[in-house]
């Protein structure tokens, strides 16, 4: 359950939701949960068939149905909307703003900021941060506790690090991103040579560049480039545990999924979907539009477009009439020996 | 090597790990170790016929040993047992407590500890570890440098945080459990819907709930469920490196091997277990005692009690019998063209 | 781009680059960048046939090419090199360390040293890092923000540890290694035994030593041994996000990609390369020179100098032939199937 501070009217919260009111509007509704936690300041959603009795039964101030269930809920106070999920989102999303409030700036006085860095106005720094020489952090950015910002990083207006982001020498992050827990950004990448029997460094000197709008989940890396580079293109979303190698160059609006690791040099397009656990060699391109199943190894290029899946991946109708044919392979394999055995006694 | 400050007597040791003793009392005994590093204040175990050599040569002062591998320790002090590991196990358990002591809770001065917060006795916070509003942590707890918590988590008896931790909002921990460094617990599930081309968030309200007794390794992340809770049950052991999506409820005692990545509100049972690197989608069920081998990609359902493997993951006998027969399909493929070819030219 | 502090005279740089000169010599360079970011301070190379154009075009003040390109470039400054990228990692690797300096050494008067730890001379501890009792630390070594070394630690000489590093209790590090942020050496490894229907923790109270000029990327993971020591040889390498469990043995000059995983007490030789997402079993042998592709999963043991792929693993030619033919699977089940009707029919 989340309880939010902020009051909002019912006249507020309906506006924000869209659809047509129902009942009563003389409530006080003060958290969103799930069905089963309501009580009778809950807004809850009823979306589905299986979810109606409970619905139904819950105290729920206020039910958030389509108009198709609209019967199942006599003397109930409903928001009717054709997407009652979404109408939920949207009125945690602006409420969640309003709790944020103005958000009253405040650089803790144990955060350490080096005097040639140029702090905005409105800008939050956690308690034990450490931004370092000639960074340049925009207005309204809201930094954790416990992050270390080295220098010659650039941070845009409004974005979010939580506690324990990393930030290497040179990062240039965009405006309103978010990054989670434990995300390292501008960590070397991974080159090596090998010169007279001993793993010789290669060295890292590029960065990192993130562009406005992208969320990075919790503990997720993103190498510097060797020379040049690493990109991630504006409104690309990166989930959990995520590796992105050295010189990789993601596209816009992207889904990379937890725990994906891409070698160096890759291509991402726009609007790409890796599901979760995909790897892809470096120096392939994956076409914008193209979708990966989970834990397909890409070990070549993805046409645009292209729905891949398998190790190493392929067309994805393909790989499921595989997937589907291989069950019956001990059987044939036992076919075939026999036929064989049969030929050889001929 | 593990030296304990703490004396135990010869006859504490011969208690607590059961079994007989043989030789004589009158020994010091100061560390645990593996045989090839024994001095003469060793315990070392030996179960195995081929450490016998290595074990009677080496100047370990007691070996844990089975009954039927006594003749060949002449005249050296023995503790004789069935399960001459589970002995030593339970003896450097034992003596860990011992050294740990009354565990001199402390708060060190540079811990920030809101006003609001609920601190009971006995409670111990590291350097640098930052504890927000309205959080409530029971006795006996441990959380060490570096650690976050955010307003209102709550830490159940005992539980161990070791540096670096961070929970978000609204996390519930119960008793005893141990999360390792890098844990990141109650981030932002990863959830976008693509409205008018771009990625819109879908706001992430609810939490994370653990149950007593769980343990979760080092750089694991378990997401908060946009409503309602991201579950842990009681007893479950999470390894290093574990995604855990939004929405998910695992059940008690399950063993969780590392590198693995469940997607959003899936289901495990109770005593499962997923080796290491096994994907699961979203929304399925794993049921209880499934055993589910490495790198296996859970596509759908798993029932109760059944041994899985493969992507997608299948009865694992049967993805056996498909690894093997595999082996034999560039030859099956040749003949089959072969063949194709002879009708052809028919 | 990457802009040097210190200067360099163009005889040095054309000393550590290796090659011959061509041009004027009277030149300021004071950056390496790709050929597209080029001003006249830069230093960028041309290898391929496909960068001809655009490095003859670029403003670059000096071109490192080979002696089959030169005629490309007429009235540049050229440095002429059988290895171009090879000459400038060598140029960027010299001037780095310049610009590294001697390298004030400096413990930050936020950083917390137990009175027992052994500090030698050169040694910089960043804020806000905490150094336990009785750990000893080379000279030379830099300890960035945030990092805890826990009791009884030891670092050798010249090792570099970026922000949030956590060492465990008795960790022991060599000279001349480099760990990213968020490395955790010495977690508990990861073993429970289900007695009386609860995973009783098995105790972990070995440790991890990590020998010379090992670099460990971010966010990895390694944990310490039961009893015993989990061991990385001399100049391995192991990029982000990679997890060892307990008791392993890694070798000497071995490559270790990233999100690697490889479960507890298996042997890892020599010079072997693991590509990135290979999953290994316990208590294996990967045998020196092996080189495993992306993704496979190692059930069994790998011989010495072993092409491996697939999971689970095999010859990788062998592998690539079963990639390639199980397109043709459903043809052939279709045939299969049809043959067996026809039989049937008869």
């Amino acid at each position: 359950m989340k309880r939010f501070e902020t009051k909002l009217s019912t006249e507020m919260i309906a506006a924000i939701g869209g659809g047509k009111w129902q009942g009563k509007k003389e409530l006080k509704l003060s958290n969103v949960c799930e069905i089963h936690e309501a009580n009778d300041e809950s807004i809850i959603f009823c979306e589905q068939d299986k979810f109606i009795e409970s619905a139904a039964k819950s105290p729920a101030g206020l039910i958030i149905t389509k108009p198709e269930f609209v019967n199942n809920f006599p003397k109930r106070s409903l928001l009717i909307s054709e997407k009652p999920y979404l109408s939920l989102m949207m009125i945690i999303a602006y409420w969640q703003k309003q709790d944020a409030g103005e958000g009253v700036a405040f650089v803790h006085p144990t955060a350490i900021v080096a005097e040639s860095a140029e702090i905005a106005e409105d800008v939050s720094i956690g308690a034990y941060s450490v931004i370092g020489a000639k960074v340049k952090i925009a207005k309204g950015v809201k930094i954790g506790i416990g992050c270390t910002i080295d220098k010659d990083c650039v941070i845009g207006k409004n974005t979010l690090l939580y506690d324990n982001v990393r930030l290497y020498e040179n990062t240039q992050v965009g405006a309103n991103c978010i990054f989670h827990s434990g995300v390292v950004l501008g960590a070397d990448g991974f080159g090596f040579l090998l010169i007279e029997e001993i793993q010789q460094k290669i060295p890292q000197v590029g960065n990192v560049i993130i562009h406005d709008n992208v969320e990075i989940g919790a503990n997720s890396c993103i190498d510097r480039a060797t020379l040049g580079s690493t990109v991630v293109g504006e409104g690309t979303k990166i989930d959990n545990l995520v590796q992105i190698g050295h010189n990789c160059t993601i596209g816009k609006h992207s889904i990379i999924c937890a725990q994906v690791g891409l070698a160096g040099s890759t291509i991402v397009g726009d609007y790409v979907y890796l599901a979760g656990q995909v790897g892809a060699a470096g120096h392939i391109t994956i076409g914008s539009k193209a979708m990966v199943g989970a834990q397909s190894g890409l070990a070549s290029s993805v046409p645009e477009g292209a729905r891949y899946f398998g190790t190493p991946a392929m067309n994805a109708n393909l790989g499921k009439r595989i997937a589907v044919a291989q069950k019956y392979l001990p059987e044939m394999l036992k076919a075939y020996r026999k036929e064989l055995k049969e030929k050889k006694d001929d």
